[in-house]
């Protein structure tokens, strides 16, 4: 399908519209999030009392919108580095789309239900663990499946990046996949959990993507020898 | 109207601002279906009913994100190969935008009534058909406006491929609109042929289309040479 | 600010971004029009009867989607020619963005009170009117500003082409500004002007305004030489 | 991190595309606010006292509005002369969008209080004060973090003018930090205040910001010498 006898040293188009399409959607998921912290209507006996009490919405909030911020690092790490996007990548990223776009309903869910304690705030917990493992499988897969597709990537990129890829990308499937039963023990600790892979993944493997990309988008434009990639990257 | 003594290898940059309007138009629709989810309010009694019990709406959520992927992948593989865009083009284009972009609102009575049995759910149904039927037919007439005015499209195109293009779209007005009287006999029916719709589009003439871009952008950037381009897309 | 003794062939960066910003503002508020479409609630007697009862909520989406289609037109066909933004037109800029992003708003109150006669039918068509003016004359203020800052467009501009845009752009507010009494006597008549003022803006400036800039995108990419822009204009 | 040995005269691809995310971000939060202007329900005695009615919503709108433009204006003149993006520069950013995408909900709060006089006036107004200050820290921080890694400007940037971006960026937090405790003297004085930092913004260093990039543009596409950025941006 790609002509691998050619080198593919950046991205090509089809590849950045990809990209532009999935930073609308995940840009709109992010700011739709707000649309699900209630107004205070007239008549509320105290402000300051009625914002104060619509913590679990800001927090949800917060989690959420660093996800959605998260999973944009990771998906333009891995973007960056895609020169072509076959039929299996492009559903892979069709369906990362329909689960991003879902997110501010299970959000709502969550801030609605958590503070209620009892078997609604688990289910509420357990319900947010679900799509947020799903993001993470599918995630995973697409990396999986560039692993098996190597000619889809730019030439600068050796398998052995590709596997560490896979790896780490696997890490937030398994994490959020535990948090679904946990829920059931106890709500809070899954949102300290999510707090945590999310900050894992801000200091380590997302932060790592940055640079690796920052270097790409060097390197493409002819200022870092392509060489130097494989090594800064670890 | 356009320079036909010139030769014309890639999109204009009018083209490629219209399909970035059509792109935002398109990633908007698709994420703003989420707000027809409705939140389950406090005080429910039981939360894993009442997530369960909005199994129509995740249905209809994903057939109409499904939908607009492939509307967006259909878009995407006929601009890149339109070099010129004239004023029917331009309109039956806004035109296409203003339906995608009431897709929501079908998709929320499809949801909503489509359990209900009974006349309102045939009616339902038989809404969110029209709404894809006319998507079809606008779609089908920008690609015949196409095949008359051919040059308007990037010199790599041929008639015959061009041609193929209209036939193969045409596909979709046809078999929606079917489903428009199909749905007084069974909602179900129709749902059954969405997905099977979708499915068909996701495995053949979108591929088919997303690999022709991929290699049209190939050779813009003089990767692959225009003669491949002709043989491949069969 | 801008430096005359250079040759300015083509928007700046700067321009672009704002095009960008635009094109993003524009696209989000046709799309959220259909938000202002009321769901129709379960045990309604007859979703026939509802969704036909709907109709002014569908007219008015059909005017102001093809409304902001046209300011996107007329938008893009000003900015394809303008190299550099200076103060005011920024802030012309973001005063047309501010009202463009509020059409949803007296779309829905049109929608919910046309079909209402009375003095709020009138009122409700007076206030979309009133926005519609607004809109056409910040748009004619921003011709106005760039034929007295001719420095600001690209070199290929004349100062007759930039004087024929102005007096275009001001048909606009005028016609708005007439339906504003005129919906006193008359909201359907209003409604009709509206159907005709996107008639003749689609047939005449739009379309060629579409036509230079198509024309403009290619004398940038150099295909056309930049003395037949002028000519053909007309 | 970065090549330093290399010249950086443009944005990075990286930069380029955190860019376009923020810009996303921006105008979609800037297009939601006319969500929270409430429709006027049929039967409403008079619908000319009710949109007049709704005036404290319709200046909360231009009050947010203007401000997430002038965000926009300095987000833009910060990055176009930002080279590369390091983990903390990053994450600043992702905070900033947080807060931004938040802006909506203060500004609901604002227009439904803000009349009621009392407390709860004070409370709403305080609240939008304290995300507005918290938005001017996030910035400030951003520059403060530039000041102190100046190798991720483009190189045309002077330690002098990154002081002074500094400087200047420091108004904001400042002064919408003093409307916090204002609030609850005179919630109108710090409408006020609103209005005046945004024409300060508006007249002042956006417009230098603005015209610093536009001049960026220029010598980035090689029209104007490097040389020259630093004067005239005094």
């Amino acid at each position: 399908m790609a002509n691998t006898n050619q080198p593919h040293t950046r991205p090509s188009l089809t590849t950045r519209r990809l990209e532009a399409l999935s930073d609308g959607v995940i840009a709109i998921a992010a700011t739709l999030l707000v649309l699900e912290i209630k107004n205070v209507p007239l008549g509320t006996k105290s402000l300051v009392d009625a914002l104060l009490e619509r913590w679990p919405s800001y927090l949800a909030y917060l989690i959420s919108f660093v996800v959605i911020g998260l999973i944009w690092v990771a998906h333009h790490g891995m973007f960056e580095r895609v020169h072509a996007v076959d039929r299996q990548l492009l559903f892979l990223n069709l369906a990362l789309l329909l689960l991003v776009g879902f997110i501010p309903f299970p959000t709502e869910i969550l801030a609605t239900f958590i503070r209620e304690g009892g078997t609604d705030a688990s289910v509420a917990t357990a319900f947010y663990s679900l799509i947020m493992t799903l993001i993470g499988v599918v995630f995973t897969l697409q990396w999986w499946h560039l692993v098996h597709h190597p000619h889809l990537m730019i030439d600068t990129v050796t398998e052995k990046q590709l596997r560490r890829s896979l790896r780490m990308s696997s890490v937030s499937p398994i994490v959020y996949g535990i948090t679904i039963p946990l829920a059931f023990l106890s709500p809070w600790i899954c949102v300290v959990v999510y707090i945590g892979l999310s900050g894992y993944f801000a200091r380590g493997p997302s932060a790592r993507a940055l640079i690796a990309m920052q270097k790409a988008a060097d390197e493409a434009a002819g200022i870092t020898p392509p060489a130097e990639l494989g090594t800064d990257d670890d």
